[in-house]
């Protein structure tokens, strides 16, 4: 090794030794006699003097040729800063090396992004993108990498002690139909014929149960050609797992321990178990959403009884068509939204469809009032009031709709109200399942029910009868990991059967051939001696985000548009040359 | 959980336990009174006895439906198996479960390849590959399964222990030249551009060490659009390594930690450190190859002086065509080739390019003797026989021709003899090291240097001015690891400098402009503070082989022609429909 210590190893207890650092030149400032630098690895900073007497007077010289990001090799004598000049911001505060020898290892160009720390303005992303390898010299961008490490470090150590086995399913596999595009790959060995990338190794899994694997879990890349929001990338990372001989409270019990763990070990955070259970039907009941954020309250008051009675019309008519008339009561609300915050509220829930916001302030006296409030009896008012627990200074907003649209308007503008009023500790975690989804959705444009989740799905055992009487209100063995409002993995208990498949794929619209033509290799599987089973996928993505307390990724590590948190390369996709293409036997149709 | 123990894991002192267990029929036999049925999951086999007085006689009655692959949950208590029946192979041997209670979780078609252990006659790989499921669920593929995923994690542990950060590097990125065809992945979002599947994550990973990350590791899938071979698949898995502030006997050391661990934990063997080494030119004089297998002995002699001296017409024109006439000695080789045994070594050298081959046989009175014999002057004969330390009864085998070509006989021909002579204990396992590779090869045909390893290796620091002077002379700080005679994995010292890197493209005639169009963005990287790195690769699916000691993978595990070892699916690639080709901008162009 060319080094004998990283640099943030050293401490006061090491004073007097004789060492040797290696590292970037994070900073350096002449003090007269001679130079100070602030050298950087991965570990740390660590504080370099070229200074008499220590150092050789050539030595000197020599140090003050040093730039920002040169690699330098540094041997020295280990020293206690003198008093006053310790660092307890550094871990490495409390000494400073005498440097007595020095070599360059290599020069660097002016850098266009700083990685130093204590350069605080960033430049533009694409300045960032370009020189990556500069960006992620950031310590706060190493910091993440190495979180995500950490993470992934605790995961495989939780599988593993719970017999979990590591199985790599292909990349390159046949393309199957999972509701996004699959990314296409020409093979040239069998010109004329493609390969697909996984969207997810969902099949593969439950062929792994089928062979009998009992506990399998993969760190999985997973690819959809779709188009880029920031959270969704052409490729991206699920941590993939599956279970023989279990029901949904195993798989949920599993990843409990999951969370508990990770918390502890990333957070020294101590979180109780079970973690709280909500079904589908409550989450859209009180928050509106099937992903809550539980850090606050503000749950939805259903005031269509109350709305019923009023003489505004907005809230007649809506009631009249079978709608809903739903509200959520912001304590103390007034004292941030004054009128005009209220119509920037009234703006906001435009986006989100609604045609205003109706809303009441609960008055010094306890009374409701606003510029509809003419529309409603005083006593109704009161009920109003007693409905949504109103007291003076509380911010009452309404949505008036169908149940659908009403969960949508009310679940943003409980986000948003939440966070400007600051409704919870920004550094607090809240962990939750939202369980028993629906089975099936209805799609209005196709006139036909689609699976919530996938058609393998199994319904709740006391669901079954109701996929031939009503489907729509069939609920499912599907649960999904809910942290801070952000949905952080999903699952479901597969159907193991095959008549209850048969059933599910009936109701779905898919006839024998079609089912056979797409999925036939699994159906063939299941007759061969199929357990009960059933798994889940975390997004590590968004667990890291979650964990790394970023509101947005993003914030910290720069996405190429087209790339994934983890890419290091600026462009993608390349172009190829026509001889590529013709080897392939394929030509592009402009 | 639908068990309360797994089918591995109940032993005597579990006895009179009411347990449940789930799994699949292995087998079953009739007993008259009963059934005995063996239960199978990925932890064992447990018997279950359905019998009077403890199994009711409706539970006997329905047990005897039970069929081979039939999944169950039994419910029964732990009793100890009479004396006599105890069988010491089974972990669960000591005991059998007496059922009281029987739930048939899923039934199973007659299974077309049996998983039970008990079939040792295994059906056609097309069969196999059909019901990947079922072959899957063989012990034998199971726990060749689970040593792959117990190499991984203490692998994992081992580079944890180290400081590694494990980073996941793109799949979707640019196409770069190293050496195979890159798979291209048409994009729709970017309609008419391709991106590329990586062949390695080297350039990913020199560039996490420029960014600073100094000690970087990955499991990565890697990608080669090539003619399959049994070792090669269009997709595999290396461990994928990069090192800072490191020369070559630090990667060394850390793989040499890396094998002492396994060997250890994998196979409970102690190995010593640090692991023999061995230049490149001193492999290839001493066995021929540059992974030779050092189980046994066998070197080869160099005989060309003595082989000057014969009247044998065949060693002369070689010698004075400046050839090289070599040999090995293959001790009491009489014993096991005879003269029909030895045209049978004559076939198989010409299968290497030999017109023929020399031999020698040591008589009882330590005489040489052949029927070339009579070219060689007594005299001449005793100098051949003290060159090759020749006592009665070996075989001598030569190779006459250039200096590649006998390597590639007479290593050919060691490998053979060693295997058939039986030479070494097929258990034993071998670490060794082969370093200083050349840094260039002479491409005869387009008449100019290619790099040994890839552009960016750097030369031994005492052979730099060898780039001008003498660049076939010329080392590279290079170094594969060897074990059995295979090639695990090998790496380099990377060029950390623009002016050395320059000359090294000179010399392999890339001008300026091609190498900033092929490697630009880590040319320019290398400007912004690179610093010293190295790393290197193994390849897993190799190190799990040889682990689990089996001489051909394939023999356990069926690779489809077209994918790789991990795989589940059975056929691959598949067709596509217009529509999807038409999204993507391509036609297949036939």
């Amino acid at each position: 090794m060319l080094r004998t210590h990283t640099c943030g190893e050293l401490r006061a207890s090491d004073a007097s030794q004789e060492v040797t650092l290696c590292g970037w030149v994070d900073s350096y400032r002449d003090h007269g006699g001679g130079l100070f630098v602030d050298l950087r690895d991965r570990y740390g900073i660590t504080q370099v003097a070229f200074s008499p007497p220590d150092t050789p007077e050539d030595l000197i010289e020599q140090s003050k040729t040093l730039r920002a990001e040169y690699v330098i090799q540094v041997t020295g004598t280990v020293a206690s800063r003198p008093d006053g000049q310790h660092n307890p911001r550094l871990a490495t505060g409390d000494i400073e090396l005498r440097a007595t020898g020095l070599q360059l290892l290599n020069k660097a160009k002016t850098p266009p992004v700083s990685p130093s720390e204590k350069v605080t303005e960033l430049p533009g992303e694409d300045l960032r993108l370009k020189h990556r390898y500069l960006d992620l010299r950031r310590p706060v961008m190493q910091r993440t990498m190495l979180l995500r490490d950490l993470i992934t470090k605790r995961m495989r150590d939780y599988f593993e002690e719970n017999h979990f086995v590591d199985i790599e399913t292909p990349i390159l596999g046949r393309s199957t139909p999972e509701g996004a595009r699959d990314y296409l790959v020409p093979s040239r060995v069998h010109n004329g014929s493609f390969y697909a990338l996984p969207q997810s190794p969902q099949l593969y899994k439950q062929i792994l149960m089928i062979a009998g694997y009992d506990r399998y879990v993969q760190i999985a890349r997973c690819f959809r050609d779709e188009d880029l929001r920031a959270d969704r990338q052409p490729e991206f990372t699920q941590v993939d797992l599956e279970m023989s001989f279990v029901d949904g409270d195993d798989v949920i019990g599993m990843i409990d321990g999951l969370m508990q763990k990770l918390a502890k070990d990333v957070l020294d955070l101590d979180i109780q178990l079970p973690l709280p259970r909500m079904t589908y039907d409550e989450a859209m009941k009180r928050f509106g959403h099937d992903a809550p954020d539980l850090r606050f309250g503000m749950e939805i008051a259903d005031c269509t009884d109350l709305a019923a009675e009023s003489d505004f019309g907005v809230f007649k008519s809506v009631v009249e068509g079978g709608g809903f008339v739903r509200a959520i009561n912001a304590k103390k609300g007034t004292d941030t939204y004054s009128r005009r915050g209220i119509d920037g509220l009234t703006e906001f829930v435009k986006g989100y469809g609604a045609k205003g916001l109706a809303w009441f302030r609960c008055e010094d006296d306890g009374k409701l009032g606003s510029t509809i409030a003419k529309f409603f009896s005083e006593e109704l008012l009161a009920k109003f009031a007693e409905r949504l627990d109103a007291e003076p200074g509380d911010l009452i907003l309404f949505s008036a709709a169908d149940w659908l649209s009403t969960c949508k308007v009310l679940h943003a503008l409980r986000t948003k109200v939440g966070a400007e009023m600051k409704l919870y500790d920004p550094n607090a975690m809240h962990f939750s399942w939202v369980v028993e989804f629906p089975m099936f959705e209805y799609d209005d444009e196709e006139q036909r029910w689609n699976a919530m989740h996938h058609p393998f799905t199994a319904p709740l055992d006391e669901h079954v009868e109701l996929l031939d009487s009503d489907p729509e209100k069939c609920r499912a063995k599907a649960y999904d990991l809910v942290i801070n409002g952000y949905e952080a993995g999903g699952g479901t208990i597969r159907i193991h059967d095959a008549a209850t498949q048969s059933k599910v794929f009936g109701l779905l619209g898919i006839d024998e051939a079609t089912a056979k033509d797409r999925f036939g290799f699994l159906l063939e599987a299941l007759a061969f001696g199929a357990p009960p089973h059933g798994g889940l996928a975390l997004g590590l993505d968004r667990v890291v985000m979650l964990f790394a307390k970023l509101d947005n990724i993003r914030d910290v590590i720069a996405f190429p548009k087209t790339q994934k948190a983890t890419d290091l390369m600026t462009e993608a996709p390349g172009s190829v040359d026509n001889k590529q293409l013709k080897e392939l036997g394929v030509k592009l149709d402009l």
